[in-house]
């Protein structure tokens, strides 16, 4: 908890942890409802295209921790809020054991994030809803390259 | 409304428009919340992705009607309820002037929608909360191949 001032302040060069990238989205507003972007094959970040898929967190749920060896993420928020947890356990990063906090929703926190391969990371839902995360991933899921360690045994210093 | 039985009844084999693909998707129950399947790479109809972006519905809204010249669209609905109708106005088409509507929305409606290029699509939200579409198109949004006729002015026979 003691990293969630960070959530207060992120943009693109608040990020601490080498290779995540943080990305303001447009919200186009309508009165039938919104359209919202997420991802682009001309981003910066955009490799190639993997799988699309959702993960549904209800409120107060948590999903930690995971780490994928090959696979990037690129997430983002459109139904809900979601805390997401960032560790760095790369020994060749300048952001080695480094610990973020980041809170995406809408409308103030409409990001997309990218998570690089390599990174621990996990999630709750801290809005009175569900939440929904939109994943662009860079491969199809492959359990062969995904980690998975439970909160009881991490050895990250951060408490869900 | 005089094709909404054809909602009741659709599965794959009863898309009467040609080029139109529907595909249950999987749900992956977790007490904290799905995992939601939605495209992936090796999906018969993906062809390359271009953009992925959500359209927002509120509850009784219409959004109606659209074509595009190049852009293809793959749809699923995640969140919400969504009626969506598709007509066919290519003369060259086994399907020209049909018309189908088909209900997307889980459980038991979660499926990928692919509509082809150079067909009018429309869509309301049948729920009584919000709906979300998550569109992966296979080209980024141009102004220039994207056509929009008013619900007014439509020769299309259906009622909204």
């Amino acid at each position: 908890m003691s990293q969630s001032h960070l959530s207060k302040n992120y943009h693109g060069l608040m990020i601490k942890i080498d290779g995540v990238i943080l990305t303001r989205l447009r919200q186009i507003m309508d009165e039938r409802g919104g359209v919202l972007h997420m991802f682009r094959n001309d981003a910066p970040e955009y490799k190639k295209f993997g799988e699309c898929y959702f993960s549904e967190v209800l409120p107060g749920s948590v999903k930690a921790w995971k780490l994928h060896k090959k696979q990037s993420q690129n997430l983002a928020v459109p139904i809900g809020r979601i805390r997401l947890v960032i560790f760095d356990p790369r020994k060749v990063s300048p952001s080695y054991l480094k610990l973020q906090v980041i809170e995406l929703g809408r409308p103030d926190a409409y990001f997309r994030l990218h998570i690089p391969n390599g990174l621990w990371y996990g999630f709750s839902c801290i809005s009175k809803d569900r939440a929904l995360i939109v994943n662009c991933a860079d491969m199809i899921h492959d359990s062969d390259e995904t980690q998975i360690m439970p909160i009881e045994v991490a050895d990250i210093p951060y408490s869900w």
